[in-house]
């Protein structure tokens, strides 16, 4: 057995709209030799064309392509193997000509906002249940307010959270709510019956998570209705809406399901997609008293249409917290999002399997 | 061996201004038929004077005192043998003759805000470090805000919270920090070196907390300003304050703990005692610049003193929450209280050792 051949010489574009500290594209050309990166710092807007003053000559020599919204055309970038998506959602690749007509794998940045968005979603759990707004609206009046006015406040020990998608961001939540005394229950597109296949294969901020899936009390699963209502008829306290956009997942949740949810008054939680809510229907349902089976309360980091326009019933809702997608922006963002590169271009050197590839019939 | 003798008649007297459920002393009466409740809803003043309408008739019968600021005169209630405190607190007992002169052991209702009071831990963590404060004024004025507004976010991971007073509170804070990813060390008045003294022997709620002290990588103890400073300079990110007060734990963070603190910029929760904390220099350590060593921010749910005067400085500081000594309330509490005095009509009735004793010479 001879050593073996170098790896080959990789050519990285980065084109992202993330300020990237060259200290962590140096710790990864410390590890692979054979990488050289151009950066392009590029604006937050959805266009994919690329700026004209990246010229056809590169493109021809990018062998990877880091990237959120912009896209070269197949035709201009030849040799591209790999294009790294620094986001977990990869439901806008539906118009993206480089995903539609080639077969070039795409992996993207899931389990990077791990740790962040389950800190957000824990966050607007507790501040609804412990009456957070009331309590800065005291602290604003220097108020030193009396508990019997803040109403029912109850910890979460024996509550129930249903974790509709158990992927990175679900593992972490249900990792910390089961930690907080919480019962989790799973939900996934496919069945999660054996072992081996409720484990997580995707990328996992280390300490966090649940890499072998051993949190969850129940499993459930399908893309239909009415594995759906299984699931949400579960006595369901906490749902987190978790799943990625997809044709199926559209309006996922609407007035029927509301209405199951809210036997319970449950809260729900949205850090997925604002299209996977039918939205009217879920202000229907907030609005509802809870003794006639309302929800509790929601909490939204995305809505449906985004911005949400400033006439939307929903900013009003006392029941409801809004933020502007923001739950998974965090300062050790890209830092982890080149992990996952840089462990994907370890296994390109050693002919392994890529982790965190976007699947081109799922979409996810 | 014959059959066990009938246990003793108990006679209960319950003088706590918390509305008891008539169903939890029915359970409890169920499985200690030699039990007789009386039951008076006290206000919630501190004053330890009995209401003039309590009999002394009674007071001689009665055996167990369930009680939060209320105490008979010693010589009034002869049989009693087990004094229950519906609170965690015993520092007010200096004055209470019962205590003072009388042998007859006190129960505290340490553990039974362990899961209520941890989530205002991690509620008011994450608040801060998500900024929600910020998030609340959009949603008010309908602002779709960007993200690179928010200024630094950054979840826990790879944080260390020190926990000083790893106690029941404590330890469920550590165990929800550590599922967010936090490093956590403890401090512990007495030192806990065998994994014996590690373990909590108090009331848990099941489900939480860290009954076996597996949690901590690193465990401080000590009384002495020299011990403390030990545990301050370990890198604490965050510093939870959860020790009693005592005469060695009043004004214990001050200034020169504060210019310790501050090296890391740490952000400090008190939810035990406001005297604990020198409250000036406290103040005086938020409003320096973090570049100079002042301290990234506080959550108060204890003042010195209380009420906050509305003129205090705290009230308006930025970087500073308050609430107003409510994280332990909630719909369980009375509940979990009432279980800890079962627990132990049971450890009466078997001879066995009361869990949850006041001790006389720590004052806690």
């Amino acid at each position: 057995m001879g050593e073996a051949p170098p790896p080959d010489k990789e050519h990285i574009l980065c084109l992202i709209p993330l300020k990237v500290d060259p200290a962590i594209l140096e710790s990864i050309k410390k590890r692979h030799p054979n990488v050289d990166f151009t950066v392009r710092e590029v604006g937050f807007d959805k266009t994919q064309a690329l700026d004209p003053s990246i010229p056809d000559e590169l493109l021809k020599e990018i062998t990877i392509l880091v990237t959120l919204f912009k896209f070269p055309k197949p035709e201009l970038a030849k040799k591209l193997k790999l294009v790294h998506l620094v986001s977990a959602g990869a439901d806008r690749l539906a118009s993206v000509p480089l995903w539609k007509e080639t077969e070039i794998p795409f992996t993207n940045s899931s389990g990077v906002h791990g740790p962040q968005i389950a800190e957000w979603v824990i966050l607007q759990i507790l501040s609804a249940s412990h009456k957070e707004r009331i309590m800065v609206e005291w602290q604003k009046k220097h108020i030193w307010g009396k508990g019997a006015e803040l109403g029912v406040v109850r910890d979460g020990v024996g509550q129930r959270l249903g974790v509709l998608g158990y992927g990175a961001i679900g593992r972490q939540a249900g990792r910390v709510a089961r930690a907080l005394g919480l019962d989790v229950i799973a939900y996934t597109a496919g069945p999660r019956k054996t072992p081996e296949s409720k484990k997580d294969r995707g990328y996992i901020v280390p300490g966090t998570g649940d890499p072998d899936g051993l949190i969850p009390s129940e499993w459930y699963s399908g893309l239909d209705k009415a594995s759906l209502h299984t699931f949400l008829k579960a006595d369901i306290d906490i749902l987190l809406v978790a799943v990625p956009l997809t044709p199926e997942t559209r309006h996922f949740l609407a007035a029927p399901e509301f209405e199951i949810l809210g036997k319970k008054n449950a809260f729900i939680l949205n850090i997925a997609r604002g299209p996977i809510i039918q939205q009217d229907d879920l202000i229907a349902a907030l609005k509802k008293p809870e003794a006639e089976g309302g929800l509790r309360g929601a909490a939204l980091d995305v809505t449906d249409p985004e911005p949400l326009p400033a006439d939307s019933e929903l900013w009003d809702l006392k029941n409801v917290a809004i933020t502007p997608h923001i739950s998974g922006l965090g300062t050790l963002y890209a830092q982890r999002s080149f992990e996952i590169l840089e462990r994907n271009l370890t296994n390109l050197e050693n002919g392994s399997k890529l982790i965190n590839v976007v699947d081109r019939k799922k979409g996810y």
